[in-house]
């Protein structure tokens, strides 16, 4: 049977962290058993928010393909590629554009949620308002099946369908499919501040940094608050550090917070183990890493093969859609 | 010393009549002499207020560059390009999307004017709304040292050139040229009842019309309304079978106008007179037109020169963009 095509992609705004690890990435690795995947650097979507400084995008385009293959993404399963480098979806973006009322734009729920997040930069953008239809155009340029996505993405896929649908309409045809949401929900845990993971916040362990870093960065964890002598009795369901037990040890996860609860290990013990948890979990990942930044021409042949497939499938179904048209 | 570069173009949506012939076409045929000059099928333009039923707009490509050429535009001294063939208008269409604050559009003074005149048409699209940005595009992907435009044109220049200011000083470059308005007067006239000649008025008279049909709708042309019989003095001045002399046989116009107001000559024979001098104006233009109809990959290969030569210099000078961002 053919597999379904799947659409999925990140923003190159910087170096990727655990969080990317435990979310997309480890999600992409499972999906491309099952799926004909397509991921992709979307480097314009990047654009739209680092418009004002743009200049470390080159190399985080890299540097974030390097890590996902070192995360498991399969260079002959998947094709990788960069949104700049695939022309046709600015040709479909264009023409979605002519025909998305602005006002399904402007009642975006997650629109101005992401103005008020992003407040410190200035995107009340012509370009940032058609983010969505961008992202319809991504998803519906490779006529996806499926689009991995976390239940708060929900509203924009569900603008893509509606895209999709007002296009068919118009044009009486079904070139443009419906994209169905493939759920996942990820196990949740914090930066090591107790905020959201986030470059923004500097509360991140990255993928790249070195044994020492984690480390360092693993004893400055907060952890419960309440906990404020060594035999003070501690709340591991309130702990971040319980977390990341829960999510980098779960063979551990019971007996930790056991001793926890009773006072049994210290805070500092804590950290330090699951720091040398984090770092044998990175070491692979590193290891692979470096192999691939010692060869740079590998990385852009790989970006180049990805391109190019992602390039041959768009330019047959622009073509398609041009013709739906009329055009 | 090097010609100064010169982009203009036209939007697909119609067949072409005398309006383009003594506006555009006419001045094209002139500056090409003095200009290096590239002239653009806008049919990403086109798309935005024709989306609805784009399906005649491929004829129309045709045949407004078969028109172009019959009237003086010159295939060795100038690039005829389609802008859809042209893929560096998009991307750098993306590039200042996210620079341009969208409160410049919604206040752009064309912006509202032309949502109330094409009110029948569903515009209030995402793309329209960002028609501004890809004029600035267009105009800015070839460095163009001038634009030829009327009055009512300069405000979306204006634009262009601040645009082009943000982005400079955004990215501390001098890659993106400030455009002059080459500003143009035509000679006015009329449609056949009065109001300006336009296709949705159903008032043209078109470049290909046969004979017989100018004849017939030379002859339908409202005349002096005051001038009710033959007898009556008439109003030159007030007429616009007047006004065709002054544009297409000013040497008559003179003399024309004396017969008219000392009612020496009536209304039928003054229009008769000016459908015969119409169609030996346009008998050449048609001749070279069905010429040209008769080879169509004569035209298909004068496009793709032209979309060759707007894709060599647009794609150094987007480079040339890209590498001033950083990117």
């Amino acid at each position: 049977m053919k597999k379904k095509r799947i659409l999925s992609g990140m923003r190159p705004t910087g170096k990727l962290h655990l969080g990317h690890l435990v979310g997309a990435l480890g999600n992409w690795a499972v999906l491309q058993d099952d799926y004909e995947c397509f991921f992709m650097v979307a480097d314009w979507h990047a654009l739209m928010s680092e418009y004002v400084n743009p200049s470390k995008m080159k190399e985080y385009v890299i540097d974030n393909v390097v890590d996902w293959i070192s995360c498991g993404v399969s260079v002959d399963k998947s094709a990788i590629f960069v949104q700049s480098d695939v022309g046709a979806h600015l040709d479909l973006f264009a023409i979605l554009s002519c025909l998305v009322p602005l006002g399904w734009l402007q009642r975006c729920p997650t629109y101005k949620e992401q103005l008020r997040e992003l407040k410190q930069k200035e995107i009340t953008t012509y370009g940032f308002l058609g983010y969505p239809v961008l992202q319809a155009a991504d998803i519906l340029i490779y006529q996806a099946e499926c689009v991995p996505i976390g239940e708060d993405q929900l509203p924009h896929l569900e603008l893509t369908r509606e895209i999709a649908r007002r296009f068919n309409s118009l044009y009486k045809t079904k070139v443009l499919r419906d994209p169905q949401p493939l759920l996942t929900s990820f196990p949740r845990f914090l930066g090591l501040d107790g905020r959201k993971m986030s470059k923004s916040y500097d509360n991140c362990i990255y993928l790249s940094d070195s044994k020492d870093l984690v480390k360092k960065k693993t004893m400055s964890m907060i952890t419960d608050p309440k906990r404020i002598k060594l035999t003070d009795n501690g709340h591991p369901d309130k702990c971040n550090v319980c977390s990341y037990y829960k999510v980098f040890a779960p063979e551990l996860k019971e007996e930790v917070a056991k001793k926890c609860s009773h006072a049994e290990i210290g805070c500092t013990d804590c950290k330090r183990k699951i720091g040398d948890i984090l770092i044998e979990r990175l070491s692979p990942i590193q290891e692979k890493r470096n192999k691939l930044l010692s060869d740079k021409q590998q990385i852009l042949d790989i970006i180049n093969k990805g391109n190019k497939k992602a390039n041959q499938l768009t330019s047959a179904i622009l073509a398609d859609v041009k013709k739906a048209m009329g055009l």
